[in-house]
């Protein structure tokens, strides 16, 4: 359990996702565990592992860390992620609070019945746009800087550009009227892009990715000086859409 | 905003409720202001109190603190209660963030169908026994201490003593079989009830609440030394148990 963090989890975002992320802004490198089966699962709960017999779960320096929260905690705290003092961690607090909110729709739109999907996306749309993104245009527009808290990168920015491609991956059009959140978002894809040891997931589509220096295309048959980069997870079609998980030496 | 943190929620425990607690714990003095109408809550809205339009709110320090977490975790880092170092917080915060997993069904219950209102209270007793209450158990008898992090009392405390009186309030007899719970519950109310400035809530039965002297028990039509305390909520019968929160100047 030294060494490198090992993120074991399902193969897919869900509640590791954010983790990945964080890493990825905090320029660790990490390992993978993927479940496959049941059975892994069982196993991970009958030795003990799993403090309260859920993922995901994260070997990081001697503990068996659960809980999403915890973990993200523990990483922005190591990595000084997370304000300089109380009072900007507790706006960070408050900031990734509220994303988690937004992220928890987004996360539990899937599993809607499909005669509610729609007034689900709806409500995804109006609370994006009516509660949680006009916090962050308005605080970015009030202090001018190009992040949340202190004028340099922390948890809750990390966790906004995340939450951002997500409810862009389901309403494309969800940024227009945020100039600040646009300007932030191109910012910090370029600053976390900029990081050496991995790469963040984001969902770009093929033109915005094919524009980017840190992003290669290999799906859409582009090949180009990064199209060898090896991808830790995957990276797949979607409507014309491209995931990229946290893709490994890219622009390194 | 200077002074003593004001809390702004409605008129019952919720998601102030651990907020009280905490603050109760730090030995904080507190105000509380209650809404009983919508056109307060929407006034707090209107003029930008509550950043994602949502309570609780607590006026602390010269912010407006909103969301439960952020709350807690500012209370906790500023009074001391959040462990010396990066891995006793990452144990707290594990902890805590269970703990609020098996709260958030206690808090869902009332509103439980009433076709599922059975199975609902089953699936906590067994989430409750089989999940949570034997982490805490075996920690606690793994290192022999009397609190769960670090040899003193932490926010994991508070949280767990407040999920266990829930539980209990629903299923009373849920503690056996949980004989540490058990001392640590008797251990961390004493404590709580030594603090100066105001009382836990707790749900005890009469004749505990009489056995105590912590406790008066008005509603029962007991008169004793205390008898004449304030509490800052309300006392009120349930049952044959009686509700004390966060009742002030008993035992000062």
């Amino acid at each position: 359990m030294s060494g490198k963090p090992k993120l074991i989890y399902f193969n897919g975002r869900g509640r590791m996702e954010p983790v990945r992320w964080l890493l990825v802004a905090a320029g660790v490198e990490f390992e993978e565990v993927f479940l496959d089966t049941r059975e892994q699962y069982v196993k991970l709960i009958k030795d003990g592992s799993l403090m309260f017999q859920q993922l995901p779960l994260v070997e990081i320096d001697g503990m068996k860390m659960v809980q999403t929260r915890a973990i993200l905690s523990y990483i922005a705290g190591k990595y000084n992620l997370y304000g300089k003092d109380l009072k900007e961690r507790a706006f960070i607090d408050m900031y990734v609070e509220g994303i988690t909110d937004l992220m928890h729709m987004i996360m539990m739109f899937p599993f809607s019945p499909p005669e509610a999907k729609e007034k689900n996306l709806a409500l995804i749309m109006e609370r994006a746009t009516h509660r949680y993104f006009p916090v962050f245009e308005k605080t970015l527009k009030q202090h001018g800087q190009d992040f949340l808290v202190g004028n340099r990168v922390s948890w809750a920015d990390v966790q906004l550009i995340e939450a951002i491609l997500a409810v862009e991956e389901k309403i494309p059009a969800v940024l227009l009227g945020f100039a600040q959140l646009q300007v932030i978002l191109s910012l910090n894809i370029q600053e976390l892009c900029s990081t050496k040891t991995s790469r963040i997931s984001c969902e770009r589509n093929c033109e915005e990715i094919i524009m980017s220096p840190c992003y290669t295309n290999q799906d859409c048959g582009v090949s180009g000086e990064l199209s060898s980069s090896r991808c830790l997870f995957n990276m797949k079609h979607n409507g014309g859409r491209i995931r990229l998980v946290s893709c490994k030496t890219l622009c390194s």
